[in-house]
């Protein structure tokens, strides 16, 4: 067995892919599942996702988001209420077509998103203003069928949470979508340590049934883009053929005015892309199961030692801490000091602490952060404040990382070639004036496999050309390759 | 509308059925979903769901168990692989048979429980000693085909947390099964404040593929007993056919022992019949989303009423309280004191606190428990402490009230005749000696509708003549009708 031997590891640099599938289940963060499109996220990932979780959920909960379940099973008809939403699901439902041993009279499908279904319980439970705004969130699993997986990234069955808000004004709704929008935002930048763009989608990039669609983009280290949250102005797309209505204050039928938006596992994996290198995953300090690592240097003294491993795991969990994860000491005696070094690092836990009986002696620690920060020693006293200031290092330098490479690899073109060019060799954000006509956009997409990613917030109206058929354009989009 | 009109509740003295469907409505807890068998968990309920999982999570972690995530479809071919399993689930099973727009080439079960599923993956990553025990826990949805809903207690999709555990000794898999079974007669006892049996089920009662099932079950009002979650020593049931191996330290390959143990959103139906009244819920404290409620007297001196009322919220919520509900003030203007007061009922808010003119120019607190322990008044200064002294009393009351009930509803008999009495008019649970021939326990159900319920933990031999064919018999039984 040679479980944590990272010598195996493929390397980032020759084939991000490979390294990527490797490296997740080198490190235990998931596996395959049986069935083809499907994933396990093992214990190490989902500890990851769960505090994720934790965030997010604290975020929704204080601006009054009910957390509620409703059900895996939607009535196809159902589906078929809002016409481009069951369009652009249909492809990748899974269908229910036998249960308890009988051919059901309608196929039921396993929700791919929970609008249709929310929204036949909103339309019985909203019928005055003061029922309003009603904010409810699902935590769940959803079913978009895929055959080729790609872990965390692209699977059949994936965890999110949808928020799903109705209101009784237009303004209202787009205020939350935008709220919402903030939340995923703050999220990627200081918990997953990732730089984003974030803007609207195109018409034809947006989500099916949504009036406008809002995203969170991040580059990965191929220079490919990563979608990696939305949140959708529905308007009443939904409120209108659900029946969605509520008298207002004058007695007034109106229908209600939609929001939904989701942040799901895929988050994992763009962490992994964005932080590991080839030793390994660089698990962010605020989203790490585990913080730091003690790993004794054994051979004499071994049981002084030990013991001075555990004081020093007491002395540093007496401060409190902004970081989440566990302080371990792995002190299993047969498995080499070698190994515990690569399964840290493999692991990508932020600080490993290493302790010999030169520290013993010294009542000294010394750190190596998973960054290269260079070795840090420090007293047995101050170890504890010396972990919190290195998670802290750690966790900023990983974003302004991430950060100084987004801003590196985005690239303002102004001909078409130049467009080309870029694709063809180092890839990345291509910010270019684009007519909004879906027939450019399409050909872009065909020519150069670069699509749309958004017109990030608040952008100015200027006076341009498009990028392809040279005609007027208003605004400068975001384009680029896409995970 | 009258949402919160409890005049229009059932009577739970009248029929129980009918109040239960019409409380659990009309407090909001949950809805029927658009799918036969289906239901909706609302935020209110589903916030009791969310304080139960913080216990439960809580004790498994401190015990070392991981939380992770498998896959909701499992090859039908993997489900076969245990043969009892199989048998005992296939008739609840719901299937996907074709998916991405194409039919499958073999059907996926939507998992009903996840031992195949789990125990495929154990069996790639158990290979030595080192490995084991591995503890893993899932919070997910699982499907179990039913066409009668009976909200919360009997649904085609339900919430629940499953554990599964391998051990290198069967001793250690047994420990851990009667661990679980522990954990979950504390939350039962200590949160959920019903009494409890807990014992082994008897073989024909036993989970599909177990060695031995353990079951926690309480006793509902109706004198019908509820298995309120189980625990199974699946021995090597599981490892054999499924290959779950590991060298020992002599380099020998063994199979492992395994347990699973679930407890699922059921337990919140016997929270409603155990502490439900005619006017409505009663959340015992511990779980409770809201433990106390402010309700304003409003006419003269509204502005210094309501300010009076915040600074109540305020004050009671300066003291840490062992209690995790929130504090509400409801203001609400066009909504009458007397609705309010309905509504707290219904909703089964632990305390109900009014405030008017009185109260403002005494500085004092008046409070309403929802259980009858008369009214109470207090010093504004000692408020806090007054709550939370009130919901201790709450909780030990409920908790004493169920115990009370149970033990005056066990009916220790001697005769087949004497058990069909109880059964026909007090129903309970009945303790009586059976000689554990199957034949038996068929015939008793049949005729008196009553199963056996289990045999307590350490229950002693005795010498005894079954209650139904009189041979020699060695245990007293638990007996009831069930849910």
């Amino acid at each position: 067995m040679s479980k944590f031997e990272k010598k195996d590891l493929k390397k980032k640099s020759e084939n991000i892919s490979d390294w990527y599938n490797d490296l997740v289940l080198k490190s235990e963060l998931a596996d395959y599942g049986p069935v083809k499109g499907t994933m396990i996220i093992r214990p190490y990932g989902y500890a990851i996702w769960e505090n994720a979780q934790k965030i997010l959920d604290g975020m929704f909960k204080s601006d009054g988001v009910q957390n509620a379940y409703f059900p895996l099973f939607i009535p196809y008809s159902l589906l078929e209420k809002e016409k481009e939403h069951v369009k652009g699901f249909a492809p990748e439902l899974a269908l229910v077509t036998v249960a308890g041993g009988e051919k059901l009279a309608e196929p039921l499908a396993i929700r791919p998103t929970s609008e249709t279904i929310m929204y036949e319980m909103y339309s019985k439970w909203i019928n005055s203003w003061r029922d309003l705004p009603l904010k409810i969130n699902q935590w769940n699993n959803v079913v978009r069928w895929e055959k080729r997986t790609y872990l965390f990234l692209r699977t059949s069955e994936f965890l999110w949470q949808e928020g799903h808000c109705a209101h009784a004004t237009h303004q209202e709704s787009l205020d939350m979508t935008l709220k919402a929008l903030n939340w995923y935002k703050t999220t990627y930048e200081d918990y997953y340590a990732m730089a984003t763009v974030v803007g609207t989608k195109s018409e034809s990039e947006k989500f099916a049934g949504a009036e406008k669609t809002f995203t969170v983009e991040s580059l990965m280290p191929d220079g490919k883009a990563l979608q990696a949250c939305t949140s959708h102005d529905l308007g009443q797309n939904f409120s209108k053929p659900q029946d969605i209505s509520f008298q207002d204050k004058d007695g007034k039928k109106e229908f209600v005015w939609q929001n939904s938006w989701g942040f799901s596992t895929r988050s994992i994996g763009g962490l992994i892309l964005t932080h590991g290198d080839d030793n390994g995953l660089i698990v962010p300090p605020k989203l790490a199961p585990i913080k730091a690592v003690i790993i004794p240097i054994l051979g004499k003294n071994d049981e002084h030692v030990l013991g001075y491993c555990d004081k020093l795991k007491k002395q540093i969990e007496k401060v409190p801490s902004e970081f989440p994860g566990k302080i371990e000491v792995w002190d299993e005696s047969t498995e080499t000091y070698g190994r515990k070094i690569n399964k840290a690092e493999l692991k990508g836990i932020p600080v490993k602490i290493t302790i010999g009986n030169n520290e013993l002696s010294d009542k000294s620690v010394s750190m190596n952060p998973r960054l290269d920060l260079g070795p840090i020693m420090a007293k047995f006293l101050d170890s504890s404040e010396k972990v919190e200031s290195l998670l802290k290092e750690i966790q900023n330098t990983l974003y302004s990382n991430s950060k100084k490479f987004l801003e590196e690899n985005t690239h303002e073109v102004s001909s078409y070639d130049e467009f080309k060019e870029v694709m063809n060799t180092t890839r990345g954000f291509i910010k270019a004036f684009w007519c909004e006509d879906p027939d450019c956009e399409k050909k872009i997409k065909e020519e150069t496999k670069a699509s749309t990613r958004c017109l990030p917030l608040n952008s100015k109206e200027q006076k341009g050309e498009c990028v392809y058929c040279k005609k007027p354009a208003k605004h400068v989009w975001y384009f680029a390759q896409a995970y």
